[in-house]
C-alpha cells in the first residue's frame, strides 16, 4: 500500500474499517461450514474445460456431492404444483371452463381449502404458522403416531435448518452447555453450536452394526463430559441419519429414550428422512415421538422436539423452504419465548406452508390426482431405492471399500481403507486422506462426493458422503 | 401439587426438565416485543362479541396496528402472481393455445426467462441467491442510483428482518459494542440487539422538524455513550421512517453520512419503504448508497448495508418472505463469512427470490401487461397517499392529538398529550399512558393501534402507530 500522502493525514482518513474479521463475532468465525470447498471448485473449473472441448476420461461432472434432487432433474410431483399455481393465482379459479383439461377438480377444491384456511400467499400469518395448517400437521402426526397432537406445540419454519437454529439459540444459556451429537452427522448441528457457543460431545454411530446407536458409547461419552464439568443437556438423533442412510430399529429407539429420560437429556430428533425407507415392512420408519408415548406414564413429561421438512421424501421441495417442528413435554413458557423469537422474523413463507400441507396430506385413493400421484411417487421411491442398492453393491466391489447398505436415506457413507502410499501422498499435499480420494476420484472419472471429514468420522477411519440422486 | 407417592422417589422421577425458562438463553428472555399484548387479545375478545351478536358502538374492530396489506384485502398485482403461478407449474407452458386469454406474452416470456436463470422452485439455490437475480438486483441498483453495484455484494434473505438478524449477528462482537437506533423505532433493531447482547444507544427523531434526523443530538448520544466506555460501531437509520413516515431530505442524509464517516460507524439502513412515497418530485427517495458515491473519492471505503423487501411497495407481499442487502465498502472477509452463515440455513425461498425480480423489474410501457400493472399501482399509490392525508388531518383535529404529515411509508405516529386525570387513571390500572388511550380507543369506537411504547418515544411524550391501510 501506498504511505498516506501529506495533508491526508486526517482524523478521516486514517480511521480504520469497523466491521471487520478481527473486529465481528468470533463465534460465527469459528463455525465450520465448508460452502465452497476445494472439491467444488475443481469441480467447477472441469466443467468449464470440457465445455472449452478438452479430452478428459469422461464427459461430464455427476454431481453426488448436494442432497438436491430437482436441481438432478427430479421432476415434482404434478399434484403439489397444480395447487401450488392455483393459490398464486387464484383468478384462475373464476371461471372452472377456462381451465378444464389443465386443472383436475382435487387440485381446485384443495386450493380453495387452502385460501379458506389463509387467504392469500401474500400476508403475514401468525408468527408460528397459519392454524389451519398447524391443525393439519396436527392431523397427520395423530395418524401417523396414533397418540395426540397439539397445534399450539407445532412452529412451522422455514425449512428444517431454521427451526433446529431457533432451538439450538434458545437452549443454549451459556459456553458451558454441551449438546451430544452423532459422528458422523449432517454438520448444521456442530455449526449451530459453535454459533452459540456450545460443547459438542461427540457420539460414534456403530458402523459395525450397521450404523446403529450404541448407548454403551453414548453413556460413556456423556458420563466423561459431565466428568470434565460440562453441563450437557440435548443429545441430537438423525433418523433416518444423514449421512448414513441407516434407519432406526424400534428397540435401538427405546434404548436411546430411556438413556435420555434417566440422564436427564432433552431429546432433538431429526426426521426428515421419515418419508425415505426403503422397506416400509421390514424396516419401517418409526417417529420418536410414537416411542415415547408407547412407554407409558412415566415418560409423560420426556422433552422431545422433532424437525420435519418438506425438502426431503418424494417431494424434495428444497427451495421451498418448508419445514416444522413439534414439542412435546416441553415447558410452555419456553414455549413462549420460541415464539416471542419467531416473531422477530415475522413467519415462514406462506408458499412453503402451504407446501407442508400438501406434502403431509397427499391425494387418496379414488381421488381424481391418486394415479398420477402414485405413479409418480412409486417412480421416484423405487428408482431411489435401485439406485441406493446398485451404488453400494458397487462401492463393495471396489477394492478397499465398504459400505453398510442403507435402509432410509437418499445417502451413502463407505468406509475407504487408504494404503500407505496414498495417506504419505495426500500428508505431502496438505491434505487428509479422504479429501484426497475424493480429488483423486473427482479427476479419475469425475464424480464430485463430500470428504467424510466434513461430516465428521471416527478418528484414523476415512469416508466419504455421496447421495444416490445422480441416474 | 400432590407429593411424591411413596416409593416413587427413584432418580428417574425427581429428575428436573432441562429445558425451561430458567435454563434457557436469557437475551432471549430479555428480547422485548410484543406479540399477543392485551390490546391485540381485546380485539379478538370484541370481535368475538360482536359474532355473538353483542350490540356495540362500532360493528367491526379496524385493524391499524399492523403493516399488512393483503390480510386487509389489498389485491395482489396481477402480473407478480401470473408469472409466480407459470413458474410454478410450468407444465402450464407447454401448450400455449390452452392458455390463450389466461396469461399474457409478457408473463409466460418472464417465466421462461427466470426458468432458464434457475430452473425450478423446488431446488436450493446458492445461499447468497441465485445468481442471476443477484444480477438482476444488481442491475435494479444501478438504473435507480447512477452508480455500479456487484452482484457478489448482494445477498438475498428471506425477507428484511432475516437479513437484519444475519448481519447483527456478525456484528456483535461483544457485550460492549453498542448500536445507535432511532426512537421511535420499528422494534425489530432493539429486538435484535438484545438477542446478540449488545448496547443499544438511542437518538430522538426531531417531532419538531417533521421528524427529521438531527445530527447533533446524534453526536451527543454517540459521545456520551463512548464516554461512558460504550463501543459504539453502528448506526442504524430507518427511511423512510417505520413508524414516523418521514421520508429523508438529501441534505439530512448528507449529514448522517458526514457523521459516520468522522465517527468511525458503520451505516445499517432500512429502506424497505423505499417505493412507499407519497411526492416523487416534491420528497423523492434517495438511496443512501446514491448520496454515499455521490460525495466523492473520501467516502469510497465508508461502510454501508442496505435492506431492501418485496413486504412493502405496492407489491406488498409480506407473506413471500422476500428481501435482499447490499453491501457496499465492506471488508470481503465480512463477506465471506456472512455467505458462510448464509449457507447453514441453505438459501431463502426460490419463489420469494423470483419475486424481488418481478417487483424490481416490472412491466415497462409498450409491455402486453403495463397498462392493468399501472393502473393497479396507480390506484394503490393514490389510495395510500389520500388515506394517509385524510387520517393524518382528522387526527389533527381530534384534541390533545398532533400529527405530522406523512411524506412516506404506510404509516403516521400521532402525538397524544393526556390530560393529568388520563394519567391518573392509567397509572391505577398499571399502564402506561399511552396503553391506556389505545385501550379506550379500541373499547370506544374499535380501533386497534399499537401503543408508542411499543416503538419506544422520548420519555414523557405518549404516541401510537396507525397504519394507513383499511379503507
Amino acid at each position: 500500500m501506498s504511505p498516506v500522502p501529506a495533508g491526508k493525514e486526517n482524523h478521516a482518513s486514517i480511521k480504520k474499517p469497523v466491521f471487520t474479521l478481527e473486529t465481528m463475532n468470533k463465534n460465527v468465525v469459528n463455525v465450520q461450514y465448508a460452502v465452497r470447498g476445494e472439491l467444488a471448485l475443481r469441480a467447477e473449473a472441469i466443467k468449464e474445460e470440457l465445455q472449452a472441448g478438452k479430452k478428459l476420461a469422461f464427459d461430464k461432472v455427476i454431481h453426488c456431492n448436494i442432497c438436491n434432487p430437482q436441481q438432478l432433474d427430479q421432476q415434482p410431483i404434478t399434484f403439489f404444483r397444480q395447487v401450488a399455481a392455483l393459490t398464486e393465482y387464484p383468478e384462475l379459479m373464476r371461471d372452472p371452463k377456462k381451465i378444464e383439461g389443465l386443472f383436475p377438480k382435487d387440485a381446485i377444491e384443495r386450493a380453495q381449502t387452502l385460501l379458506k384456511g389463509f387467504k392469500t400467499l401474500g400476508a403475514y400469518s401468525h408468527s408460528k404458522g397459519v392454524p389451519y395448517i398447524r391443525q393439519r400437521i396436527a392431523e397427520f402426526i395423530e395418524r401417523r403416531d396414533g397418540f395426540p397432537s397439539d397445534p399450539e406445540d407445532i412452529f412451522l419454519t422455514s425449512g428444517a435448518s431454521s427451526g433446529v437454529l431457533l432451538v439450538m439459540q434458545l437452549l443454549i444459556e451459556n459456553s458451558n452447555v454441551g449438546v451430544m451429537l452423532p459422528v458422523p452427522q449432517y454438520p448444521l448441528y456442530t455449526a449451530a453450536c459453535s454459533l452459540f457457543d456450545a460443547k459438542t460431545v461427540s457420539y460414534a454411530l456403530d458402523e459395525e452394526n450397521d450404523w446403529a446407536l450404541d448407548v454403551n458409547e453414548m453413556r460413556t461419552r456423556l458420563h466423561e463430559a459431565r466428568a470434565q464439568g460440562t453441563d450437557v443437556r440435548a443429545l441430537v438423533v438423525i433418523n433416518p441419519s444423514n449421512p448414513t442412510g441407516h434407519c432406526m430399529k424400534y428397540e435401538n429407539m427405546k434404548q436411546v429414550v430411556e438413556m435420555c429420560h434417566e440422564e436427564g437429556l432433552l431429546l432433538m430428533v431429526d426426521e426428515v428422512y421419515q418419508e425415505n425407507v426403503y422397506d416400509k415392512q421390514a424396516r419401517p420408519f418409526h417417529s420418536f415421538k410414537k416411542v415415547v408415548r408407547s412407554m407409558g406414564e412415566e415418560y409423560s413429561d420426556f422433552e422431545l422436539i422433532s424437525f420435519h421438512s418438506v425438502s426431503k421424501g418424494v417431494a424434495a421441495e428444497c427451495g421451498r423452504r418448508g419445514g416444522y417442528f413439534e414439542l412435546a413435554g416441553i415447558d410452555p413458557r419456553v414455549n413462549a419465548q420460541l415464539y416471542k423469537l419467531a416473531s422477530v422474523s415475522l413467519c415462514p413463507n406462506i408458499s412453503g406452508q402451504f407446501m407442508l400441507d400438501l406434502v403431509l396430506n397427499p391425494p387418496q385413493e379414488g381421488d381424481p390426482s391418486y394415479e398420477l400421484f402414485h405413479k409418480e411417487t412409486t417412480d421416484i421411491f423405487s428408482s431411489l431405492k435401485r439406485r441406493s442398492e446398485k451404488l453400494c453393491a458397487a462401492l463393495n466391489k471396489l477394492e478397499g471399500v465398504s459400505c453398510n447398505k442403507a435402509t432410509g436415506s437418499m445417502d451413502l457413507f463407505p468406509q475407504i481403507r487408504l494404503p500407505e502410499k496414498a495417506i504419505k501422498k495426500a500428508d505431502e499435499q496438505g491434505k487428509k486422506g479422504d479429501e484426497f480420494y475424493a480429488m483423486e476420484m473427482l479427476n479419475a472419472i469425475g464424480v464430485c462426493v463430500v470428504p467424510g471429514a466434513g461430516f465428521k468420522q471416527k478418528a484414523g477411519t476415512h469416508h466419504f458422503r455421496t447421495t444416490v440422486l445422480p441416474p
